[in-house]
């Protein structure tokens, strides 16, 4: 959960030394690193023993339902839920057996392999959306003053624009 | 990555309706989600491709670098790094392979078992820490201003009082 090694001594850093973090940006970090894992961990329990869908298939789903055609590139869809090819396929094999999800093959260039959401697969999303949205209500929202929720977003803007400056 | 289906409408909430996000909190929410998961992503990689350790594997190692006597309960660890206690026995188990970490009975009651650091597994978090520490001066502190570090603290903190009110 930290940076550092906990009986490691701060002073007089050389040139070379790394930059070792100090007591308040070490307690910032902690803060921040612990609260946002409960929170993932939180949303996913509750997701999961509600609906039956983890919060990974949740983003898959989500993700298909805001494209036009409700489909999109199995390369750009691990991409935009930050997974390995490997381990989105197996996700989108999950929700095919399920019938949310179908495979096709992209028929603009005949390479590459489409996910498509089904008509099926947006009820579940449909019926999963309220049981999602009161957990991230009630675990954050509800917590957070309007202040802190507009610091949130600028923190988050500000992080994205260097991961991801695409974004 | 949304907490709510694209179409939806949002007008008119019955009693009974979902409490939806409106823009601005779809935006933060989206902000942090997406942020956080570019985040722990880049530093779980750059730890992993430059030490060989996997942020989850890390922060094993550094939990028991903090206690006295550098050993903790597995229970207890389990918790701690916001793991089932299966996937903790395969992760320390791994650790023992590399001698790392050791199991042994508990002294004090004779049931349970202590998950202890070795003296190359402190070694070995030594070598690791300054590459990690660098990783989130990069990714984190660098990108943020003063009173960004104060809010970040503040909301993770904030939160941590709801999600472990015990901390």
């Amino acid at each position: 959960m930290t940076s550092q090694v906990s009986d490691r001594s701060h002073g007089d850093r050389a040139a070379d030394e790394p930059r070792w973090l100090d007591a308040e940006e070490q307690k910032a970090w902690r803060a921040w690193l612990y609260s946002t894992q409960l929170l993932q961990d939180r949303l996913d329990r509750e997701l999961t023993h509600q609906t039956g869908i983890s919060h990974a298939y949740y983003e898959i789903l989500v993700a298909l339902s805001e494209t036009p055609g409700r489909m999109m590139r199995m390369s750009e869809l691990a991409d935009r839920c930050l997974s390995s090819r490997s381990r989105l396929s197996h996700a989108v094999s999950r929700l095919e057996e399920r019938g949310w999800v179908r495979r096709q093959v992209c028929a603009e260039d005949g390479r590459g392999q489409l996910a498509v959401l089904t008509d099926e697969g947006f009820a579940a999303l449909e019926a999963a959306a309220p049981v999602h949205v009161e957990s991230v209500r009630t675990h954050l929202f509800d917590q957070l003053s309007p202040a802190q929720v507009a610091a949130m977003r600028d923190i988050g803007e500000t992080l994205l624009r260097h991961l991801d400056p695409s974004s």
